[in-house]
């Protein structure tokens, strides 16, 4: 209602809201265009014969599936931000769209203020992705930004997200990297042409990290940032979300308090990168008009030919393109707590050179009380070269506690 | 030829290269498709009846001028990456592609690695943008970094520009800002729905900039960057290209070498960055063929509707939309050459008080040889503000030395 006029010159069919289901219809009221029917039941609004597209705004994945199933069934386009119904059941309702010649647009749904899909689905097209790496959740990234810029504990950086309304009451999807993930699986599959597969894609989150950790990023000249990352590897697709060592030179690194940033590399385009909010209602309405407007002027209502909703044909494809590996790994940062004391230093190096590790950069600090920590990056490693030196290190080490290993970005 | 599976399976028609135009056919052959045609005469192509879509990839005005109104006039669509062409006669060439029902798609034509015509056309399509500052002439770009962070003259970054490839043999159009005056005009009219209007964006260059300017930015926080901006405000637009002081808080102050950057800030998306190559083949190709994909999936080749290439609909408008204001100024970096003796400073003080100029930072150099260098950044001006008070300033100053003005980048 704020910008009828605008988008009005925007849009080649006239973009009216004809029915509005919400669980508060005295909130709704007055606040919706003269003769949209106001409803408690999305059922008024999906079965409704005068809508030709349903926007699902309710971020809840079953009422969220059964709602989109309906409006595909009733041949109606979808808009959609809820992430986690995609990430959890896009393949069975993008197929639904493909059949029924019906389009799902999906903008809202991952990084709000940066065009993401778009320029996946549309501005890359015609390029390889290589690999595509991002901050995709805000609240994490507040945390971790508060931990880093204000020397805050993770307790208190959480609380203040939450005060400030970036973090859910349960934060645990934010903070777990679970809803980083959700959105990584949308991003691969369009990237990669492949299946959103949510399963193949590792997670962990920002709950264990300790501030020492965070300083000696500092001093080693990375942030800590919550990264997704999916990459292309000659033998299959790699894609997770981790803790990783983020080097200051990076645009990412500089992605600060609650926004999102995801990097894109293209075999044609290079590398580009986008930056902006990751939530918010005015910018998640920003995103779903621009899915409306894309419907009212370039789709075909009736479809024509192939949908392409994930950008590419659903169908037979190479398998070894939709495989996804797990046994990678790059550089990385170790930590381990050692003994103060003559010859550790020595034995830790020779456990290194035994696994073939080579090291890029090595750092003791102070110590008190008879231990110190002894910091390393590692040149580019596998993960099970990784695995197996790991029980040889901390034997070195001589305290029993284990290694804190991150992963660093490397240039994918 | 490289990717085609690729952009078959993403390409609803096929795309096929039927016919080539180029000044060194000899170089073309074994280059092409099998049975696409070669030829040196532009008109070859432009006439061919079998070509729905022209590619115009000259450079040059007044040639791209002829072929791509001689293509329209065919009824063909128009994909160009011609910035200059289009920031001269884009009003003329958008205006026939209505009549004629076509497109004119120029995503190459600006920052080929990032999807900016796409962002502003399509993503922010809802949003009344209330900004737009971009960096956009990676030439400049990489001249400022080198003088910046390796601290090499003008003369010798420019050398080492043209040695890599960035720069032309004339570099004139991208130091003098002219280049990214070009850009801003096409960004300007997608941002704001208004037309192309080249010689309403004031441009001024790098040429003069000393280095010791930009070593007095770094002191106090700043980059120096040539900045392309375009702001809307109430009483009408502001455009222009400026060395501009930018915070190196800003994600724009990390766009080094020869990278492109743009921020846009519309009224529901609030800020994004995107960020990428700003030049090169492959880059340029990448955009050309989304375009091109765009074309055989999106748009009507019959177009029903109106075309709407440039975002929003020509025709009669409110005059207040597109008026373009000269007299904007916001913060500025003020540096004065004076005398090194007791009273000077007093003086100044006393003319930027009469001025009305409120200082936000103030720095004295050590100075020599009975001179010194007399640093005022100020809190927001008006230009007539600054005109009228640069007399004053400089005859306190004693010295007779020109003030050395930049404007400082703002939250805009």
């Amino acid at each position: 209602m704020e910008n009828q006029k605008l988008i009005a010159s925007k849009a080649r069919t006239p973009i009216e809201i004809v029915s509005v289901a919400t669980r508060t219809p005295a909130r709704a009221r007055g606040r919706v265009p003269q003769g949209c029917r106001i409803s408690d039941d999305c059922r008024v609004s999906v079965d409704d014969p005068e809508t030709d597209v349903v926007v699902e705004l309710t971020g809840n994945v079953p009422v969220g599936r059964e709602l989109v199933l309906r409006a595909l069934g009733n041949r109606k386009h979808v808009v959609t931000a809820n992430k986690a119904l995609l990430a959890h059941h896009g393949e069975e309702i993008m197929r639904r769209a493909d059949e029924v010649k019906r389009c799902v647009l999906f903008e809202g749904a991952v990084a709000v203020s940066i065009p993401i899909v778009k320029t996946l689905r549309e501005s890359a097209a015609a390029n390889h992705v290589t690999a595509i790496t991002g901050i995709l959740n805000g609240t994490s990234n507040y945390v971790l930004s508060q931990m880093s810029d204000h020397d805050a504990d993770f307790a208190t950086a959480l609380a203040e997200a939450q005060r400030r309304g970036y973090a859910e009451a349960d934060p645990a999807l934010d903070i777990s990297g679970e809803d980083a993930a959700h959105k990584l699986a949308l991003l691969a599959s369009l990237a990669f042409g492949v299946p959103i597969n949510l399963e193949a894609i590792d997670f962990e989150g920002i709950q264990g990290i300790d501030a020492l950790d965070i300083a000696f990023a500092k001093r080693l000249g990375y942030r800590i940032k919550l990264i997704a990352q999916a990459r292309k590897e000659s033998d299959g697709l790699v894609a997770g979300v981790h803790p990783t060592f983020v080097p200051m030179t990076s645009m990412l690194s500089q992605v600060s308090s609650s926004m999102n940033g995801i990097a894109v590399q293209g075999d044609l385009m290079g590398s580009a990168f986008l930056y902006g909010s990751g939530a918010g209602g005015r910018q998640t309405a920003s995103a779903v008009l621009a899915d409306l407007i894309d419907l009212s002027n370039r789709y075909d209502f009736d479809f024509a030919g192939g949908a392409h909703n994930m950008g590419f044909r659903h169908g037979p494809r190479d398998a070894k393109d939709s495989r996804y590996r797990r046994d990678r790994f790059g550089a990385c940062y170790l930590r381990l707590r050692i003994e103060d004391k003559a010859g550790v230093l020595a034995k830790v190096s020779k456990a290194l050179a035994d696994a073939g590790i080579s090291v890029d950069e090595l750092l003791q600090d102070g110590g008190q009380e008879g231990q110190t920590n002894l910091v390393v990056v590692t040149h580019d490693i596998g993960s099970g070269q990784l695995i197996e030196a790991l029980p040889g290190l901390q034997a070195a080490a001589g305290l029993g506690h284990p290694a804190v290993v991150y992963p660093v970005l490397g240039d994918h």
